[in-house]
Parts: C-alpha cells; structure tokens; sequence
C-alpha cells in the first residue's frame, strides 16, 4: 500500500496534509480578494492611506469570517460524527433486522453473490462495534474527525487568509499614489498567484501550468471587474 | 433504506441537496465580510458614498473568488476522479496481486475472516469494472461526481455571495451618514444572521438557537475587529 493511498478521503489526497490544505484556503482568498478589493477602490479613490484602510479592514473582517467559519465547520462535523453514531447503535439494537437487511444491501452492491453476502452479513454483524463502524464508514462515508482539528484549522485558514491579503497591500505602503500602488500591488499578486497556482497544482496531481495560470486568472478578473465597479459607482 | 440514508457523503446530509450547499457556503461568507468591511469603513470616513463604493467592489471581488473558485474546484474534484479511475484500471491491469491484497486488507479492516476475505475478494474481481468500483469508493472514499456540479455550484455560490453582501449595504444607501448606515446595517444584518444561522442549524440537525447565536457572534465580531483597525489605521 503506498502512501497515497491510506488516506480514504479525496480532500486529504492533497500532499496528505490538513494542515496544507487549510494553508491553501486561506491562500487562495487571501492574496484574491483583498488585492481586487484595492485595486478597485485605486479606480475610485486619490489617497492611498484610504486604500489601506479598507484592506485592512477587509484582512480582518475576511480572516476572522474564514478562521471562525472553518472552526465552526469543524466543530459541527464532530457534533455530526457524534450524532450519526449515536443513532446508528439505537438502530443496531433497535432495529437489527433492518440494519443487518442495509449490511447485505451495501455487500450486494460491492459485487458479492447471495451466500457470500450472508456469510460476511453474519461476520460483520457479530461484534457490536465493528457492525457500528462499518455502517457508519461504508453507509455513510463518514470517517471519525479528530477533535482538535476543528482549532488548529480556524487558527490555520485565519493566518494564511492575512497572510495572503497583506502580499498586495504592501504595495500600497511604499508607493505615492493608488495608481502606483496599484501597479505593483498587480505584479506581486499576480506573480504570487502564479507560483501559487503551480503548487497547489502539483499537491493534487493537477497540470501545474495550466494550475498557474487559472489561478491568476481569477485574480486578475475579480481586480478588473472591482475596479470597474467601483470607478462606475465612486469614480 | 430511510430518505436521510441515500446519501453516502456527510456533505449531501445537508437537506439532501447541494444547491442548498452552496447558498449556505456563498450567504454565509457574504452576509458576514461585507458587513463587516462597510462597518469597518463607516468608522474611518465621512462619506457613505465611499462605503458604497468599497462595498460594491469587495461584493464583486468576493462573488467571483467565490464563484470562480468553487467552478475549479470542482472541475478539479472530476479531474481528480478520472486520473483516480485511470489509475486503479491499470494497476487493476498491471499489477493485479498487489490491487487484490488491498481488497482483502480492505475486507480485513470490515471484520471478515479470512476464508470469507477470500471468498469475497474472488467475487470481487471477478469484473473488472466492478473490481475498479469498489476500488474507487472503498479504498480511495471517491464518489463519481456529476459533472453539471462545477458549473451549477459557482453560479450559486457566486450568486448567494452577492445577495449576502447586498442586504448588509443597502442600510448605507438609504441613510446620510455612514454612522447611521452602519447603526441599521448591523440591525438588519444580524437579524439575517439570526435567521440565516436557524436555519441551517436545523438544516445540517444542530441546535438552532445555539447556531443562530453563533452566525451572530461571527458578524459581530468581524465587524467590531474591522472598525477597530479601520479606526487605528484611518480614523
């Protein structure tokens, strides 16, 4: 068994690490919509302390929504993990015949003939627990989370949400008018979104050119449309 | 087979819909960080016409990072199937001992003995397509997924981000001040909040009043976070 494949999940096939993969969340947003944020109001607005202002504000407002949202999420996968196995041991002892006629169901489905079926229905069901544990990963496709996940991925996605959004607006900081700004704040994003695009690709066995190049894509398109937006509304 | 049972995916449990999913996915970010970016902003400037106009660009920004992101993602999760698929039919081909000593770990980790591991991995792989099927779903937890999804979902979510963001901006349209803007655009968003968290509680069987509090408190807090920045930096 090599090692890609002892994870059964398809989010976790990404470099086989959560912690990666919530780094890539907050990347993702971070370095794009705080950038096309700024770059919309540098159609809009003369100051760039005014520029700043807002993307900060955004970084903030954007890092604590994904970081809460993310612990929220994981919180709520463990109440359901909890949920779901409590009601699956109510219907092993409750209703028996019916969980045992779901077991045969799920091994039919895998391809085994009516004997087999029953032979390994008989197996399975005998321990209690082992019965639980299987309805609940090849009933309902649920693995058991770990509880402190739900922490270390708000924590994660919140920092790299901030992390990602101050790469353009270090641009603003160190330039004199939003139009400059706005000129470097585009090269660093766009090149940052670039190397971005081609990892994240190679993580999941994705072209990472191709990867490279959707990535700045989508930035590069959500900056014009802001821009625009904002230049028609504020210009 | 109950209706809440069909569904193997701990995501699909959400209202057994996806599209449901997404509106989830895109409200939720929107009614939060657009809300809080204007609030941040009213403490820092003196004109609403400004707030209006961050507002509008973050909206656009936002629902395409959304949007567009959610498009390749699951353009990603079908390229990621079929290279998958690709993958197991030829190590199905190539190196069939080591493919059928997975399936009998597989049938191992289940519970079965080992005269019905064999029974069962020889039933199995009988049929190549079937022997790749349970490969894909039992040892990799991959769903074929449906490939209108990608498309379908960034609409929704793209959409469900820019009507979020709407509601908590329309207090800035209709009032002089961004200090009285940001006074009925908190009331107005965090009874959405309110609501919103409500429902999807009972949608997803959490606890609705202790969901709702806390779609709140997110609100709330990214709002007060980015007004004291915005204050700090700008005010």
């Amino acid at each position: 068994m090599s090692a890609h494949h002892q994870h059964p999940h398809p989010e976790e096939h990404l470099g086989s690490s959560a912690l990666l993969q919530d780094i890539v969340i907050g990347l993702s947003d971070g370095l794009t919509v705080p950038f096309a944020l700024a770059a919309g109001l540098s159609g809009a607005v003369q100051s760039s302390e005014l520029v700043i202002t807002a993307g900060l504000a955004e970084i903030v407002a954007g890092s604590i929504a994904m970081g809460l949202g993310g612990y929220l999420s994981g919180r709520t996968e463990l109440d359901h993990y909890a949920a779901e196995q409590r009601r699956e041991y109510r219907e092993v002892d409750e209703v028996p015949e019916v969980e045992r006629a779901e077991v045969r169901e799920l091994l039919a489905d895998m391809g085994l003939s009516a004997a087999t079926q029953e032979l390994a229905m008989r197996e399975l069901t005998a321990d209690r627990d082992q019965w639980v544990k299987f309805m609940m990963k090849y009933e309902l496709g649920l693995e058991e989370p770990d509880p402190r996940r739900a922490r270390h991925s708000a924590l994660t996605i919140g920092l790299a949400y901030a992390a990602g959004g101050l790469i353009p607006l270090s641009a603003y900081f160190v330039t004199a008018t939003p139009a400059e700004g706005l000129l470097w704040s585009a090269v660093i994003t766009l090149l940052c979104l670039l190397v971005f695009g081609f990892f994240k690709s190679r993580l999941t066995g994705q072209p990472p050119v191709a990867g490279a190049l959707k990535m700045a894509a989508i930035g590069a398109l959500a900056a014009a449309a802001a821009f625009g937006v904002a230049r028609l509304v504020g210009g």
